[in-house]
């Protein structure tokens, strides 16, 4: 058979030339001169571009700044010896109303135009889907029980208990100026509780592993303990959603147990077919990597879909999905490469809509600001006591018992999407909002600062076996 | 210093109890005292779920059914033994309203509601810049020249010339009724010239890997011949957009120029600070790879938005930010990862504003589909003679030269994009729209099936060296 590399020494230049000259320049030749029959330029009047176009270049130009805006400010905030999300938020919270558009509201409005908060929100809300789904898929039951549930699930409740006190209490005396318009009262307080009382697993793994903790007994115990408080509060989430959403006792009732319905649906019949349906015997062409991305995304969104339509927000069924998906090769490397975009892109796009939503000015004055201090006091300090006593009556030191409480205070991520998701559910007027995302802000940044001053020394070179995550020398 | 493992042992369970009682029981009967003091449930009126939140399902639900709908059948494609891309752009269609739209409206309305519209758009364009970026990043100068530039320039350009001249033809000879509305003459008649005269590089890739045709001397000459004709299409469409955009030679002219700038700025400017900035030769930590990522990204969405500003698409701009992107060892990871969700989630995004905008009853009657006909013929006439011809010019034999053939016609996704834009700058009509899509469709479609007519036999096992992407047995 005649081959590619066997002709074409055969082919003169000249040919070639003479070839390309009859098959290229006739048929282009042939097309000018219809053109020119035709008449041209055509008497029509020009056509502007679509008006999709335009939206289309504004909807890139706002990603651009989301993903740079994000991803510096997160390099940043690694170099200053911070986790990256306390510059991710930070990246949000700048390019908002309440500092860009404070000192350049035309520029904040030119960057960041109404058009494209529709896209950025449902951007963001996908990301945050598929980002609960990586965190169920790393949440291990096994883990947790092995790790001492006694003592991680007192030290992670009694960490929810008191701040969650703290937090009604901080509702009930607030200026009622801060309530939001429209809510009940029992649901308003129940979720101030609650945002008060959140750890963000995901963020805490990462400062751990910064600060050479993550494998040690006291990181161990921090992470599993993290890990009870964690569950506890989005089923306290789910439960007060319930409540605001049901508006009586029978309508929170109704709600619980479409939740529970789900929750059995996906434990007891979607969990074993997924687990047939990825058999990790299945040979691992391109193909079946195709297949078992579909059916991983598909769950992922039909469960995300059902909870939301139950009205408890996606993130629950995106976490019920990774929890319920076999922890195969094949599903860990598409995990892996889905986490890509929604880390760089997605989850930015989160940041960037609560940002967009966080007006530092409805905080309100000097009494507004002094609230906000009394609020991140409740908080830190709620977390901080309700995590330290339980260690010390435990047996616990002093230091590794405040180190305990200074681990349990890291708030990140997780209290945004809360906060977020009652935003949307009316439970929080603006006002509040924006003091909660300073208060999970402060918290967070706090972590490293408060290992440091209660004894702690970061390692030189990162535990073994821990995940690196130190900035390039120079 | 205390460790978890060592102190648990010495703490009973009675004196956990009692801790757990204590810590946990005290605060929440204090919260729940407080909230019934406060009086529950609350007197306001029950809080409507906010108004986003019907949208987030919605859109959810709908990416449910794209990711489902394009990953089933594309898989459902290959054990045809199509390439996957003919089942998702099928998929697109089905589900839009010229099939389950025309048999069950209702259902096609409650699936797709038009407030996802705008989300699925967006989602389907940056999905095209990204999978845009990482062809750029694919196609490489080098490989091409070494590839024999005068027979993949003969072959590409042959292959080109005549189906634009047929296309030309055929704009000129429908009936008028086919044309955009508002259109001037030129830009419509070179538009359809352009768009029977593609060949789509990626999916062609994957027939050949599929064939285990393309470590062979004709399937590098097919892959060469395809990427100079993939590398000129493109640069005629900005051309006609120009034109389109312009409307006078001066305007086109003026377009022109931005484009040449936009080049130069991108290869001696952005190129060399790519370079620096992604020096292989740091370490390769995770802040690293995140910053590594953020540079990639970022860089992407501004080449883009800066060709969607010129107005000759966005994805001008991401091609050209993978041609300029250093292929080192983190950008290929990168891109491999950003790949992942570009495939399964955005891209068919992208397919699915295909097929909403697909409206087969616009072809008209049966007048319509024999244009349809007529045009789908001379797209594959054209192509297959533009290839055949100078491949036996260049000495190769009937056999191979026919498969050549064969192997150009492949139009895959490339079309769509260029269907899509044509469409979006009104340089389509709905129905001319429909029957390009049809003939997109059917010419992919009709690659292997060309291929074996022509006397390649498949190999039972796939080349070496090929990527295999076979079904898996059973």
């Amino acid at each position: 058979m005649a081959d590619a590399e066997n002709l074409r020494p055969a082919v003169t230049a000249r040919r070639a030339l003479l070839s390309y000259g009859a098959l290229v320049g006739i048929p282009v030749a042939a097309t000018a001169l219809i053109v020119v029959a035709i008449g041209y330029p055509g008497t029509a009047a020009p056509h502007a571009a679509a008006s999709g176009a335009n939206t289309t270049y504004r909807i890139l130009a706002a990603l651009a700044l989301v993903t740079a805006g994000a991803g510096g400010a997160g390099v940043l905030a690694r170099r200053l010896g911070q986790p990256r999300v306390v510059g991710e938020i930070a990246a949000g919270v700048l390019l908002g109303p309440s500092v860009l558009g404070a000192l350049a509201p035309g520029v904040q409005h030119w960057l960041l135009p109404p058009e494209v908060l529709p896209v950025l929100s449902a951007l963001g809300q996908i990301g945050v889907s598929l980002f609960m789904f990586t965190v169920g898929l790393e949440l291990s039951v096994g883990t947790l029980r092995s790790n001492g549930l006694t003592a991680s699930a007192l030290i992670g409740h009694s960490g929810i208990a008191l701040p969650f006190l703290a937090g009604v209490v901080a509702a009930v005396t607030l200026p009622a100026s801060y309530r939001p318009p429209g809510a009940s009262t029992a649901p308003y307080v129940l979720f101030m509780g609650l945002s008060l009382s959140i750890t963000a697993v995901p963020v805490l793994a990462r400062v751990l592993a910064e600060e050479g903790l993550l494998r040690t007994g006291l990181g161990t115990l921090a992470m599993a303990s993290a890990g009870v408080a964690d569950v506890t509060a989005w089923c306290l989430l789910a439960l007060v959603l319930a409540v605001a959403r049901g508006g009586s006792l029978l309508g929170a009732a109704v709600t619980v147990g479409w939740v529970a319905l789900f929750a059995l649906v996906v434990w007891y019949g979607l969990r074993p077919l997924l687990a047939r349906w990825l058999d990790p015997a299945r040979p691992d062409t391109p193909l079946a990597m195709a297949r078992t991305a579909t059916i991983v995304l598909v769950s992922v969104l039909l469960c995300a879909l059902a909870t939301e339509r139950i009205g408890v927000h996606a993130l629950f069924g995106a976490v019920a999905a990774g929890l319920a998906m076999p922890r195969t090769a094949a599903v860990r490397q598409i995990t892996w490469r889905i986490e890509g975009l929604t880390t760089w892109l997605l989850l930015p796009s989160f940041f960037m809509t609560v940002g967009l939503s966080t007006r530092l000015g409805t905080v309100g004055g000097a009494t507004g600001w002094l609230c906000c201090g009394a609020v991140l006091l409740a908080a830190a300090a709620g977390k901080f006591v309700g995590t330290l006593v339980p260690a010390r009556l435990m047996r616990f030191d002093w230091r590794s018992s405040a180190q305990l409480g200074a681990m349990m205070n890291c708030r990140g991520l997780t209290e945004l999407i809360i906060l977020n998701t009652g935003l949307a559910a009316g439970l929080l007027s603006r006002g509040l909002f924006a003091m909660m995302v300073v208060m999970a802000l402060v918290t967070t940044a706090m972590t490293s600062p408060l290992l440091r001053l209660f004894g702690h020394r970061r390692p030189r070179q990162p535990a073994a076996g821990a995940a690196p995550e130190c900035a390039p020398p120079g």
